[in-house]
């Protein structure tokens, strides 16, 4: 049985009668088969799976992007149901973040470059929702998506460094047939930004077919990637990176294993996706 | 039985066969009879306790003072078997600040004024190392000296914020027989400067005795603190202040209950010290 949630207290009330060990998979909503990729590791490990729905208003760096995040919660609630999930927890705004709120948590070196720079702030409200949730449901294990490789990275450090209980686990990026990864910005593409998207993906593996065919240098695979955004007029690229995967810093030379990535925009709609050049190749 | 340990594993690994609720005492060490208080409290209201002797260097922001922090853990282990402490953890910094931790904790206004104002960063380093306790320790009950009382705001404020499982309890400052507030610090006082140290109770007396005859200026309150320290040469005020005990603003006017400070110095040393106005009165 799915118990849909609304309060801190009607959480914490439920979740003590529920077996432990506990497994988190922590969404915005409007989910998708990634989602449920995350819910059935999560009901695989656990006895008891908590999902949540939270658009995060902290974690958005433009109130237009918050305003226009889609949402369904009836949708949501039943795919949550159909895959097991015990209890999903939906809340209002001020059972996150309560009257007075006034605590951040912000991570540093790793939290800087890539999605941190391009979204000043989105990782302070990402390690501070992530804490309040990590802090609330107490649980064992948390599901993240590979997707988002700098959130997962983020969460980890904060988990690690404040010595919380929960494991932060990532769960590989679940996509599309023609490659696109499954995000929930997806719905707002255009037919025709639809189609352009798997560039994304194309991107990448031209670079990491480059780097298994011997290629070292971060400008040569950082040109790689920018050289096929550019083969698709309707791709903006913001960024691509070639970096260290521990440090996310920008490497001259590939040493050890690295983290692609890149963000594109398609027209108003702004995608990520990455692929680990995993070290010795 | 007392057993000391130093890793993060080992507090793990014993807290584990410990029966619960659990209470924590965490503490710089150098223990006093406010210390003693706060374990005989957290003894009266848990199965278990755990005592923490950690001096953070993060939560001074003069590296001479970390420096010359007394510092006698024999003793400290003794006094805490004397009072019953089941676990006492007195770690080396890299098991609280793991190698390449890069997480900070910034709780806003109520930290910005008093000692937030006095002492840049210091109660980042505050909530940061309280937040690693709460997070290894995982107690039901945290217990606090109110002589920090504006360090109690944070950390309650840090810990409702975050929704971390501890509950923050508040114990009265224990005080020397002519009223000076027992603190770690007050071994580095030299014998003249000892004597006068009580004027710091004595100011806030005084502008509390003024208070119940029905003084309801913030202004005139800081006089009077103000004028009862300047009858003391060896004392050099930091700051006084008549504050609103929720928000600690300033006051004009009291209507509500307010929270009398100070800060002063004694030659290097730097002593603190306050006092509740409950409204009504």
């Amino acid at each position: 049985m799915t118990q849909l949630l609304r309060s801190r207290a009607e959480l914490r009330a439920v979740l003590t009668s529920l077996p432990r060990p506990v497994g988190l998979v922590p969404t915005m909503g409007w989910l998708h088969d990634g989602h449920r990729s995350l819910i059935r590791r999560a009901r695989s490990e656990n006895r008891t799976v908590v999902a949540t729905i939270f658009v995060n208003p902290r974690q958005f760096n433009r109130a237009e992007d918050f305003s226009k995040y889609p949402r369904n919660e009836a949708r949501d609630v039943q795919i949550c149901a159909e895959e097991g999930v015990n209890i999903v927890w939906a809340p209002p705004v001020d059972e996150v973040f309560v009257p007075g709120f006034d605590t951040t948590i912000s991570v540093g070196a790793i939290a800087m470059p890539l999605e941190g720079a391009a979204r000043p702030g989105h990782f302070d409200g990402v390690a501070t929702v992530v804490a309040i949730l990590f802090g609330l449901v107490g649980a064992e294990h948390a599901y993240f998506g590979q997707k988002d490789a700098q959130q997962v990275m983020v969460i980890r450090q904060m988990a690690r460094d404040l010595a919380l209980p929960t494991q932060v686990i990532a769960c590989a990026t679940v996509r599309e047939p023609d490659g696109l990864a499954l995000s929930s910005r997806n719905v707002h593409l255009r037919p025709a930004e639809r189609a352009a998207a798997p560039v994304l993906r194309q991107a990448l593996l031209a670079a990491a077919a480059q780097w298994r065919l011997g290629e070292r240098s971060g400008e040569a695979l950082r040109t790689m990637l920018r050289s096929t955004l550019a083969g698709v007029p309707l791709a903006q690229p913001e960024y691509v990176s070639v970096a260290d995967a521990l440090t996310l810093g920008e490497l001259d030379r590939i040493e050890g294993t690295a983290l692609l990535s890149l963000a594109v925009r398609f027209g108003s709609t702004r995608l990520i996706d990455n692929e680990l050049l995993e070290w010795p190749g």
